[in-house]
């Protein structure tokens, strides 16, 4: 049994991160998958896609890790290149990755209850995004 | 064809590092699956899922990669939040990943002979865990 | 339905960032699956699989940024267990995990257009890589 589905968002950029973690619920609910795997991807390189407990305090952190990681204000070979100025974010999404495997068990997602799927958006400007789920199991 | 199992383990915290490969091989290998993707999964947000060489050189080589990514006694926003001291972990997490997609071939999981998967956990006190593996093929 | 298949490179070693996109869309197209999950491994603890922008000042960024996680003239306690000096490059690995799953949609890999699956061999000399894939959908 394979179901797909989109999941689409208006992002503010500048390493927002939004919760995604409903969409995909109601996506698994809807497939009529008991046990399977949950695939979930942004089709893109300046975003990302994790888990994290939604609170302002851990999203902060999350924040601060990545400009830590890949400053914004930093300089990046990218730029060079297409001088996009968002060389920080391409780096931020390769460390971060763009796509998510999660099981599923008992006709539900495995997450833990203070653990959501957060979609993170690097890039230096506001974007919409169509992420794609995919579910197959049984 | 999908086999779910669960993996039980007490871990000490405080980064410890917990070789699961085994398990995993024998979850496989009950599944009867030939080829397929296995996921494992930890629901919860302060342990982190990856491969690694399980021997003490390398183990404490990430243990101290991680220190320095997000430091034990750092300040987080999100100690702010629950005041339970454990931001560090929420942080780490985020950053390593909690759930793992490896494939299956020839019945066996796609590993090197000295690559093991590794269960890691944050938290900062003892944990009593429960991963969920689903096996996926045919 | 279940398509497995190799991908068989040869790498230069020290960071070196290969892109596999190609192979990974004929297996794709080959594997008749319409919808479902493509999971790609390399079995070995020194090397890694992400996503990016597969032009050289993205490519140099990463390698920049690694370079600060796991230098490679840093000192290594899994240096001091084997003695062959690859222990930033088991690090790298663990940070960056060695396997990938994706998105099929629409008989293709769910990925931008200025997104590449690509392979970085971390360890230090030249090796002969085979990554597995395996294709899982309907």
């Amino acid at each position: 049994m394979v179901y797909s589905r989109r999941i689409e968002l208006k992002t503010a950029g500048f390493c927002d991160v939004n919760d995604i973690t409903e969409e995909l619920r109601r996506i698994v609910a809807e497939s009529g998958v008991t046990s399977g795997i949950a695939c979930v991807a942004n089709p893109g390189s300046t975003a990302g896609i994790t888990t994290l407990e939604f609170e302002p305090g851990a999203i902060a952190d999350l924040q601060d890790a990545l400009e830590r990681l890949a400053p914004a204000k930093g300089r990046y070979k990218h730029d060079a290149t297409w001088g996009d100025g968002n060389g920080f974010a391409h780096l931020r999404s390769a460390l971060v990755r763009t796509s998510l495997a999660v099981p599923v068990h008992d006709r539900a997602l495995v997450l833990g209850t203070w653990q959501q799927v957060v979609f993170l958006d690097f890039d230096n400007r506001p974007r919409k995004r169509k992420l794609q789920v995919v579910v197959v199991g049984e």
